[in-house]
């Protein structure tokens, strides 16, 4: 039988520590409401009291129902020389009328005579009180024993006794913090098992990343005996982050013989951990481990040939498991594989023009070389291999542009462009102003396509990076536009290189108009075969 | 006296394998100069023959000189069939001119007999065969034992007879590789230990991320006895990366007695890990255990408390020891600090300057938010600073430019711009022609300066990077450039931020000459004092 483990979440609190990470109180519930769903067992929610929104989201929370998890408050052990009863940090802990509370106590003596600058003996009582208070309260106790590691290097014996005070006291877990993450895994599973020895109440471990080691040192504790694990989805949290249960619960349930959630919902874990990024308004890692969308990408074409004979070659699971897929990356490094395979996925069969599949690769090859990116810019890759086998009409042609950026004493500038393509010979001239000269042409080309293709208007421009190649040619060097345009939460990426931007905003520019109305098109022909 | 590990870095070879990651052969080659001053042993530079690039970058290299690396070029094994001194992959190898080599086989059973079929014994003697070919030719060799974890599962004798026939064959090093990233640390302990008991040469471990165990399971064969670690900068490389060497080599350094690169260079990781981001155009991972943004930065109120007082409290390292510093997340006195702290590093004392110390405070703050950075642009601070203070006079004065962008059916496009500037009530009125608007505008400017300031024609410009601030507004968005100036080996980088990237460019320009007369001139007094 599989042993099974509690995966605490600290998303919203530890992880709302992190830099650049902040949640609403709604933002909040629906995570929380995600998480239950997913399978988790504790949510810890924030520390009421410390702020208003924590105490707003424990309002939310009691008020909504959840199937599986305990939602968990967070504070910390009484105030030297308060009653319990008289703490207001403890009250606040009881009103959030959560069924669990975790607390936080010191477990390094040097913090508790320095910082506290009370006696060993009465951070015991402090830790003995706090926890009996709570549990009166008949609420689930979970002891947090901060910095506990760096404690117990300095002083087993008292680290230990702080664990044993909360256990007598009746907490229903002590959690054994790497508060600083700066201990490595064979510390963690040696001080881990002495623990074991002495401690009789399921014990728990709370790790960090600062040593790139906070999924490690979770699952070196949990070899050791722990029971219980806390961390956050992505790793957001303090500094470097927490331990990432996104790595965390398939390395314990698909590698090892651990139940963390239940086996079905193992696959919405990408569509979860993309879920809190976007909450979170964070850019979700492309290599995240498991659910990143570089996870299963492969792009060494050796591996590309490998993966598609047999897919355990260089993949380590099944990328479906917990909800990710395989992708294919063209670029420089890719042989003819990576490129068959694309274009299948394309619906180009290379195959009809064999004569040309090592024309096609040789040449891709040249223009990635050139500072072409065709990872990011798919769209661009179709309508050059299209063109280059010759699948491929042109929507519109150029005639000429010409953008003109004025400035003058009084210091702001003006940009205009003006323009003339030809569509079925008619031809049409339109003028337009912009920010700056790409954005006055995109505008102007723009208004000169709506009149043949009205559709245009449904599709934008999401992102438009630039990036200068050879930097040391100064202002002269060349440099990639990429474009990233999209319609209806479709989207589709394309590239243009040059030394000069305007020229490269312009190749990125029209194969995003042009990829944009060839799938127009090719939504529309069944329509018209009826 | 501590063990001593080699450092081999693949960055500008499975690095680039990354998705989003590629380098010009002439950012391979910066990159390369900067890993040997830092102390790597080993530089892995590509693979010569599978692209252009790489080939480029080893002539580049065979010209270069470098204190202490040793460059390395990568390939395979020889074909099965092929003679050695027939094979066009290992004459590639040693056309390559590197002092070593790493060249891959297979010692998984599976593959060899249904990817290769071949027998066995077949492929033991491809391997026997390249390495001894390799070696007849003078070059150290570096056997990468591909999916050895995965193969040594499967059928241990056979994948250890490939390292055997690898040893005999000559080769000076055997890597074990967990091609896949699917391995864990409990499992390499135990197989390199195996291993080492009957292999007699140096053992490397050649790890990936995919489990977020690449830096662990990189440790783990350290314990067990692995001398040769293979790892890139920040963790690049295939599908979620490879053993991030950021945080592996203070892991193993400042952590536990090993030496893996020189003591004093340590406090350069930030800075390379820094560059090497820069170079890819990737933005830095702020959460980066040990050199992110973030990795020393306290935002929770308590944490921040405590570390000001004890900051062993909330770190599990001094910052400075690896190049990073502490930031406090928190409130507008902060702010006052950080920037009184950043016109101290540049030797500007904004109490000499004004008394309104918090009014330069603000300012900066609110360029800064609007996406001034200047952290690369210490001129343009200075130049502010200065202005602000009304210490500063202006070498000249814009009346006014045009510049224009023209193309046309022939495809070809062409661009002027026309410049009038004033210097002492005299008008100078320039025009030229360049590869895009800003190398057009810089052309124009420089022609109208040089008349007043021979000696703006000693400085040139170093670099020029363009980011789009608020990517999801597309071609109407901020853009930030930066501009990196030299003479003499001095350098100085400038700032500008506007929704028109001309605009943008033309504050960075400006500022960047301006500063340099402006140094010019304080260089000049002591003369004119005599």
């Amino acid at each position: 039988m599989n042993t099974s483990i509690n995966i605490f979440d600290t998303t919203l609190r530890d992880g709302t520590q992190g830099e650049k990470v902040a949640f609403s109180a709604e933002d909040k519930l629906r995570i929380a409401q995600q998480l239950d769903a997913f399978g988790i067992d504790y949510i810890e929610g924030g520390w009421p009291g410390s702020n208003p929104r924590d105490m707003e989201f424990f309002e939310l929370a009691a008020e909504a129902s959840f199937d599986h998890a305990r939602i968990v408050a967070f504070g910390s052990t009484c105030r030297a020389g308060n009653e319990p009863n008289e703490d207001r940090n403890l009250q606040l802990l009881v009103e959030a009328e959560t069924p669990a509370v975790s607390i936080f106590g010191k477990s390094w003596l040097l913090h508790v005579e320095k910082a506290l600058q009370i006696t060993a003996e009465q951070n015991l009582g402090i830790i003995r009180d706090s926890v009996r208070f709570l549990k009166n309260h008949n609420k689930e106790v979970i002891y947090d024993a901060e910095h506990f590691f760096d404690g117990y290097k300095e002083d087993p014996d008292y680290a230990v006794a702080t664990l044993k005070a909360a256990e007598e006291a009746g907490a229903d877990t002590v959690v054994l913090c790497d508060t600083n993450g700066g201990t490595l895994p064979g510390q963690v599973s040696e001080i881990v098992s002495e623990v074991l020895k002495q401690v009789n109440i399921p014990v728990g471990i709370h790790a960090h990343n600062d040593c790139e080691l906070g999924v490690a040192n979770a699952m070196a504790a949990v070899q050791s005996g722990c029971t219980h694990v806390q961390g956050t989805i992505n790793g957001y949290g303090e500094r470097c982050g927490n331990t990432n249960l996104c790595s965390l619960i398939p390395n314990l349930q698909i590698k090892q013989d651990y139940q963390c959630i239940p086996d079905q919902h193992l696959e919405e874990l990408t569509a979860l951990s993309r879920f809190i990024s976007e909450v979170a308004n964070l850019t979700p890692d492309i290599r995240q481990p498991y659910v990143g969308r570089s996870a299963f990408a492969h792009k060494g074409g050796i591996h590309v040939s490998a993966v598609m004979k047999n897919e355990e070659t260089y993949e380590h699971i099944q990328p479906g498991r917990i909800g990710n897929s395989r992708r294919v990356l063209v670029s420089d490094l890719s042989g003819r594989s990576n490129i068959s395979y694309k274009a299948e996925q394309l619906g180009i069969e290379l195959d009809k023009y064999s004569d040309n599949v090592s024309e096609i690769v040789r040449e891709l090859k040249d223009l990635e070389n050139k500072g072409y990116q065709f990872e990011a810019a798919e769209a661009s890759f179709e309508l050059l291999v299209k063109k280059m086998t010759g699948v491929w009409e042109e929507f519109f042609e150029l005639e000429g542009f010409r953008i003109i950026v004025e400035k003058n004493v009084s210091g702001s500038s003006r940009t205009e462009a003006t323009l003339r393509i030809k569509v079925n010979d008619q031809v049409e001239h339109c003028a337009a102003e912009g920010n700056g000269p790409v954005h006055a042409l995109d505008k102007a080309l723009r208004k000169a396509l709506r009149k043949f293709y009205p559709e245009i208007s449904n599709m934008h421009l999401n992102d438009y990076k630039v990036r200068v190649l050879n930097e040391k040619d100064g202002t002269g060097a060349d440099v990639r536009v990429l474009i990233d345009s999209a319609e209806h939460g479709q989207s589709w990426g394309t590239v243009g290189v040059s030394h000069n931007i305007i020229d490269a905003s312009w190749q990125a520019l029209t194969d995003s108009f042009s990829y944009f109305l060839a799938q127009e098109q090719k939504n529309l022909q069944p329509k018209e075969a009826i």
